[in-house]
């Protein structure tokens, strides 16, 4: 109880501690009061997710998304907004997944799968085999066409859980996902099915791309949650011959006509320098793409409606560049490289949100000393926020195809402990989002913003 | 897509670059590890959430909470385990609370409302009158026994949600909960009704501690959802008149017998000489008392396991201290402390988690500059895991009697983003809580534990 008189002060006492740029910090301020008192982020991913919801490039929820977001564009106060236009993939789920263990001791089950992003299917008579399960491609090397021809290769290395971050964890397992089914077929296999990208126990199949390797058989790919993992695993210890019956939908036809969405707010001196901050349209279609990436996506847009509502006047352009097609190609993200490499336009920073809308920790960025060297007189200004962490490199997968045309690059870092609770599975929905967590993401990209544009690098 | 590989190696790096305390380095990673890959903090939370739930002192659960909490510390190894005896508050809830709108224009509504604890009860026969709404003291008084008289005051002022911490927020507003009953009751009011100190707008009432002013008539205190509060707020606005019900069934008898819990493992080289690692085990009876502060209760535990598991012998005796009735009348910490000063007993550290189960960011500590000192060379070890956040000041309400002994006090710091969502809410259960965001206040508590004894101040 006494708690409630003792820490009402101690934020207060650190802020006057710690700051001396004092018209900054008033900005910087007022950039995050903003934020956190109109949820306009926060109400517009509500639609986003509830009206639009999933919405893979080439679907027509994609389309809907890329119409609404030029709306909300426009009505946050860009004086500028357009698409540009660009094919995608046209990859179709074709509807719900099956998996069943048939012919088994242990009696019928029916486990949690879902295609794997660019998959073909197994068309509706599906495919009935047996399964071996394998922790990695070594291992299913090691056992060869002879152990492996004909049956479902069960990719079941769990994620790594001992990391602060949980990046590693995911990257660690990934190539189960994006290369089991092409090496599942290079021994024989018939279709793969890989545990699912995440630390968390539950039932939900983890979707994602995948892909083919050239000149090999293009069998199904399947995710599997976690739960069904283990339940599968344990009954093939007891009944190692059990049969798995699969089934899938997806197809895939020519690449289709789509676009990215952009929305400007015209520098005052500089109208001709950009300042890019991005996120991704497209979200796989299992879910509601809440974090993945509707929060980016919306905070992208909060951050032009912050400068706009403060009547804090850029020097430089603001870009909210809207990319189509992350999950897949990144098409919207090589369309946009192409053209600003093509128009020779000149760019002082890019920004991207896509790791979820959890509290901000910092950013990446890929850049030189000369940036580390302003991040490094900036930070205290920030870390009032919680934005800590300043990593050199892998900034975000959009933007980073500006690499190489010396454009600092930088990347949202938010706490990632839950971030793979949610990514490409059904749980990612707008419940899912806290409205302080990511309203603070879009404090957290005006601020940085306001001090590249005030200063530069 | 490409985010997986680029990803996967950007926290191995940050590690590699920033420590050289190599023995120490190890040492803390194995206890994060130790954490991230054993859930058996999140496994008790679970237990205590559903066996046990709710336990505010004086009940049935927060006896059944003491002996539980026994039996875990001696499973994880305590060598020593015991009651600390004391008497408790006897303060009961009695059944559901009730608030409809009656005698209204706009029909009858139902309110989401709770008793606050300490509170008298209406009775059976509840009552009804009309309501005054106010936002601070000073209005009440303004309005005067002459507006107020008969009454019911309605105290509507929201938090203040502009802060990045959302300490300040609930500090800012808790005297409407603490105070308002006796503030009405000055000018004649006959029940407060008091906003839920909480930034989320949902529909649960979140109870906590009244207070009541001597010699002041007592009147009954209840706390309103903010979904509920701004339904009444717009209510009053069209029909000033309209008449309220409620209906409380609380009741306070005298002071009942209870306990406090305590588990030590022995000190290699100064058994006498003690670490104190901390929490509460009474929650609020509305809920399951998940984050608060059944997080702390397990986190405390899982730090006495992680050492024993891990093999590390601790120089100083740790001994485990989970307070009963940290929500009443802090009668477990007032006769801890008792103890401590007439045994003359000697204390290096103490530490508590009262904050709920979130992503810890630091520690705030009550000590002096000597401290200060060892934090900062201690810093750089403990930033990989995102503790970057060490105040002076305000460390934790149990350990605060401790004060004026010449202890360091701790208090583990966590993301506040989410916490009023749930303190002392219906809402505050096991499933609020991620099980990685857990663990990590134990490493994180256990780290800082290991350097104290390791090198003391």
């Amino acid at each position: 109880m006494k708690r409630l008189f003792l820490i009402a002060s101690f934020v207060a006492g650190f802020q006057a501690a710690v700051f001396s740029q004092t018209s900054d910090t008033a900005v910087i301020r007022n950039i995050f009061t903003e934020a956190l008192t109109n949820y306009s982020a926060y109400e517009n991913l509500r639609y986003l997710c509830k009206h639009i919801g999933g919405r893979i490039g080439g679907s027509p929820q994609s389309l809907r998304a890329a119409v609404w977001a030029r709306e909300v564009l426009s009505e946050n106060g860009a004086d500028t907004v357009y698409f540009l236009e660009h094919s995608v993939r046209n990859w179709k789920r074709g509807g719900k997944e099956t998996a069943k263990i048939v012919k088994s001791k242990a009696g019928k089950h029916e486990l949690a799968v879902c295609a794997l992003g660019g998959s073909v299917g197994t068309g509706k008579k599906g495919i009935a085999a047996r399964v071996i399960e394998v922790q990695n491609f070594d291992e299913l090397k090691k056992l060869g066409k002879e152990k492996v021809n004909g049956k479902i290769v069960f990719f079941n290395r769990p994620a790594n859980p001992s990391t602060y971050s949980t990046f590693p964890a995911y990257g660690g397992a990934a190539n189960q996902r994006v290369h089991g089914a092409s090496q599942a077929a290079l021994y024989g296999g018939i279709a793969s099915v890989s545990r699912s990208l995440t630390l968390a126990d539950h039932d939900y199949p983890h979707t994602g791309i995948m892909r083919y390797a050239d000149s090999i058989n293009k069998v199904p790919a399947f995710a599997i949650s976690t739960q069904s993992a283990d339940l599968l695993s344990k009954l093939l210890k007891s009944d190692p011959d059990l049969e798995l019956f699969l089934q899938s939908l997806c197809t895939e036809k020519e690449d289709t006509a789509s676009c990215s969405v952009i929305g400007e707010l015209r520098g005052s001196e500089f109208p001709d320098e950009i300042i890019v901050v991005g996120a991704h349209i497209d979200a796989w279609d299992n879910g509601e793409g809440a974090h993945d990436d509707g929060a980016g996506l919306v905070q992208a847009m909060e951050v032009l409606r912050i400068f706009k509502s403060l009547g804090i006047k850029l020097k430089h352009t603001l870009r909210v560049v809207q990319f189509m097609d992350e999950e897949m190609a990144q098409r919207g993200a090589r369309k946009y490289a192409e053209t600003v490499i093509s128009s020779g336009e000149k760019h002082i920073a890019a920004i991207e949100s896509d790791v979820g809308g959890f509290t901000p920790q910092g950013f990446c960025y890929d850049a030189g000393d000369e940036v580390t060297k302003r991040l490094d007189e900036w930070k205290p200004l920030l870390l009032e926020y919680g934005l800590w962490l300043f990593i050199q490199g892998h900034s975000a997968v959009d933007i980073s195809f500006l690499e190489g045309q010396d454009i600092p690059l930088f990347g949202l870092m938010t706490d990632s402990q839950r971030y793979f609770d949610y990514q490409h599975a059904p749980s990612d929905v707008f419940e899912a989002v806290n409205k302080r967590e990511l309203q603070l993401g879009a404090a957290s990209m005006a601020a940085l913003i306001f001090l590249i544009d005030k200063y530069g690098f």
